[in-house]
């Protein structure tokens, strides 16, 4: 198939432009009986939303999405769901002026050289605006999950230079940043403030976390269930690397200490981030993503035009001095989508060995 | 599709275990008209082959590859190329004693709770084995990729606490490291007989390279090529961490840092690691891996067998102390394999555009 | 993937329900830099659209689809092309009266069997309403198909018990039932009124035939051309048979009567229909489709209801009395889609066959 | 993926020529824990096997199977199963003849212009040699399918112009033309040595059924059981034509002839053939098949060379006057394949619905 599907059983396949009149998704393989409304899919697209703090572009877009189909009576009927997020504030005059040009570290370039044209509104196809799909197809996968116990959640764990060590659940969901600790977030505001002072962008590390996943998700020996994991985070905009549990402080550790030893309660370290082999082991998964700064920004960089004339450009529009700001609902989204798509097609291979156990018992 | 096939128009399917009777391929989508013989295979699978040097395991095994199919008269066909790889140094009887037990930070665990049952004769398909028809699959994509200009190298970038600089790739393949400082070697040399005798192991970081890479493939959203990358490095045994370019480092740093300025030159520096949007840039695709500690070493450890019970585990057999010395040949193929797939979809969809220019033109 | 995404490089995934608020497909993969309006969706979408004559449906739906993506100043620009048409006419309450019962050789009793529940709503997802996006992908395979010299068109070949033999394209629009023998007519148009006097239906057979399809097509040996497009007009609604050539009729046939001889000038003759090991062989494609009578009738059947009670049913609603009047442009639709997707398959593995050869010069 | 992988969950991947070293398979997605050994692949591989009469081929091959891999004491691991079945009785001089010819309704003529190389010996890739390895795929499934109380069988229903009517499964095994009709045995003797007296060959029908197929196996809209039923079939060498049910002779058929009625003890007929909206209803799966004559005769006929200079072919080497009399077991496995594939995906999404149900509960 082509790029803009994803997933085997549990398939999410989108489409839309950052200034188009729409997003739109078909998302394929749901499990029927789900109760699924609007509210289960608008409460992750308010998280992703953006506008909703100073520290995200000043778009406004409401994200208000429409289900197409495969809910009937308020429950999924196992056939595909048709979702439509129309775009409301496009201001695509604001992007005339880059036309010809290629902005540094922007998508502008290879798409122009891959198809020979480009949609430069706003970045086309190659804006982060699609990512609002990729939450709402999550918050359907996470419903469903969540009738088996599993939950999916993530945080900031770093905004440039400032690290940020995991305190609570509590406090995340009560910031702009996803900042699990509290403490920290009037650090954070300053140096966003500072930062859009120097008209500069900065980077982010997001971790994701899913409890309660049964052991058993993931198809050795490509399709392991961290592979996969690391071509959905590594296919949200911005990302350029994926960590599984200790990720790479692997590289310096003995096998002594990164070793998971097994008691008769469990395992006593997570090294491993939940995954051995390719396959969940009943420990949370962890991955980290790292996010490169914002490419949209107002200092002036040297690029060319498509003539190959060298220009400076300044890019203006609304950004997100911080990308990362907002891409934790996305990579919970799109964990979210791994690790649904995983229990389906595990449950088809293996139901002989899943029948009578807690993992098929509690369906 | 199932786990063990990886691609959409370049597909590789493999199948084998480490003490099976052997290990087999096919090679689905190589273009026609490429001249190929064993020996094309068999340069990539002696490099990866273990017992070369007293740093890695003491298995013999010649993986001598026997080419089944679609080769005819020194060129591929276009139809599917089997391959095969008898196993010979199988010493079975040196795991009957963890028949029952679940060695740390193996995939025992997983392995019988997904399955049920489980070939436990050295870790059975979770064994790295079964890398070397990865490697023997990859050859054919570098052979094909070299007939565009496009050549796929690594190196090793550290070793467990030791970070390794980019000398130059004279010396890589003079050492069993695939150490690009000659200068290093002894230090690695050293290090390594320490950890044998410390009875342990330690992880590594391997760095892919891929130079002359046309700009143009990926396909976004999901297929972005950076991503595909990070499913394929991902796969590997051990592997935990997969970055391009700038990776982790770009969480903290600035725009106008990361961003790659472009001149009539070209590009100013690297960062993005040759792919932009998720598609390349005809810029060097840069990756770099994070390899774990083998899990298999002598020193005891905690853990529980199949009924619960608390044992202790010291794992026999014959391991690598370290397996990303190994790594570099197989992170090579998956880059090649990935490239060779992403070239032949970019051509299906984009004649239109390749007509004339250099890539197609090469053909 | 799951079961609602058709194609490899050219991918369409629709949505959507008889009753539902709306349809809507992605299409992916259609190359860039095609020019394409809604008018060049809309003629086909006006030649399947319900009420036009008084031997199909009176629901009355204008069908007019709205392009959401994919599309920039009139041109294709190689991302996914978002397609929405709103339902206007549903009658829902027509079918609370089916609601627990299983309307014989209906989808009712299968999908109720499958998900555990079900849109009893004008049949839901099993309803042939869903062919409209068919249809709308479709047009745009034709269009991109048409710059390459590649038409495909299609014609009702029998209606019931009365055959009609091909007499030229002329006419075949000119009639509400693609009759390409105008003198045939006034008996199809008779046959019909008595049809529905009898309160009964009837079956179909439909011909389908491309022309200008260049020689390679087709990827042995499962995804052979003529297997593709057996699973894509197996795949419409009440299609029951396909064949591709002499078909069914090359049972009886002699090998010196059935293989086409060739001499400089061409093929003598194509019982082979212009397949060949599963590979076009540059004569016309031609396949055939068996349409089984409509399902809903208003004479009285015998089944069961969702308890099993037994219970007459007559089928209210409004339906087409032989569902393959409508269905010609639906069977070119998908037949169109596996050619432009086999077009991109083969042009990315074999471009270096290709270069310099009609095919891929004319692009 | 590319054209030589068939499946989804259950997958099929096969390689090798007609006088390649041999031909290879591997087995993917198979449920672990099923008895499996060479035997179980044998018997079907033996009713494939060529030179069992005097009205097949006399090419003498054994084809027997090794398993490589997947089963472990005797039982499948849920790991991929790798097969090998060495070629050994290739005259391939037989051939050199025709090296620069194209036989008429042979794939050389396509082949040759899709890949600008082929394997002339014996046809290469599209001889149906190829199917030994789809028949021992189908072993597999037809033996977990067996634990599920599926039976998959077939016979053949028509040999040129001779219509055979199903009179008892009991004969089918006991003669070389899978006939179940004891009676008309002779009558197909006399009918093929006439025909190898003729120096021609001729087509036949084979029909397939499938019996104890749990109800909601399909994936509409496009994966319907009967379209992947349509695929599957299609892609056996020399099938033009598929019919599902009452197929063809729906056309002529009334709505109140073809439905079948439903009553508390099940449904009054078959004209569906078991899948009623491309979703399986519990009744048996019905489906027929037309071969072509074998396109390999001794009579001359008319053809080109590559350098398109007319010539008269003689086509020599051994041949079956009828492929159809070895199609039997060939059909079986893919409508098998297909059963497994559809039953683990449906497992996969439906696992809700399917708990406490005979379905899930015989697992």
């Amino acid at each position: 198939m082509s790029g803009n599907t994803f997933g085997k059983l549990f398939t999410v396949t989108t489409a839309g432009e950052s200034h188009g009149p729409a997003l739109v998704a078909i998302v394929d393989g749901c499990p029927p009986g789900l109760e699924l409304s609007v509210a289960d899919l608008q409460r992750d697209l308010d998280r992703r939303k953006p506008g909703t703090s100073r520290h995200t572009t000043q778009r406004q877009e409401p994200d208000e999405v429409e289900i197409l189909s495969g809910v009937f009576e308020g429950r999924t009927t196992g056939c595909p769901i048709g979702l439509l997020i129309r775009n409301t504030d496009q201001k695509s005059k604001d992007y005339s002026a880059i036309k010809d040009l290629f902005r540094p570290a922007h998508a502008d370039y290879t798409y122009h050289h891959k198809y020979g044209v480009r949609d430069y509104r706003g970045g086309g196809r190659s804006s982060a605006r699609e990512t609002a799909m990729r939450v709402a197809a999550g918050a359907i996968a996470k419903k469903y999950l969540a009738t088996l116990g599993v939950r999916v959640r993530g945080y900031m764990s770093q905004l440039g230079p400032i690290e940020i060590g995991f305190q609570s659940w509590d406090g995340v969901e009560q910031n702009a940043f996803f900042c699990p600790d509290p403490a920290k977030v009037p650090e954070l505001e300053a140096y966003m403030d500072q930062l859009r002072r120097d008209q500069d962008s900065v980077g982010a590390k997001i971790t994701v976390i899913a409890e309660g996943v049964p052991p058993g998700l993931g198809e050795p020996i490509f399709d392991r269930l961290d592979a996969d994991l690391a071509h959905a985070l590594m296919s949200i905009n911005a990302v350029k690397g994926v960590e599984i549990g200790a990720g790479f402080a692997s590289v310096a550790q003995r096998g002594t200490e990164h070793r998971d030893e097994l008691t008769s309660e469990g395992f006593l370290s997570n090294n491993a981030g939940g995954v051995l082999g390719g396959i969940s082991s009943g420990q949370p998964i962890v991955a980290h993503l790292a996010l490169k700064p914002t490419s949209s920004i107002t200092t002036p960089g040297r690029s060319i035009d498509v003539e190959g004339r060298e220009v400076e450009v300044v890019t203006k529009g609304r950004h997100d001095p911080c990308v990362g700001i907002r891409a934790t609902p996305i990579a919970e989204a799109m964990m979210a989508i791994v690790l649904l798509d995983h229990l389906l097609r595990h449950r088809g291979q293996n139901a002989d060995v899943l029948v009578g156990t807690p993992v098929l018992g509690q369906l």
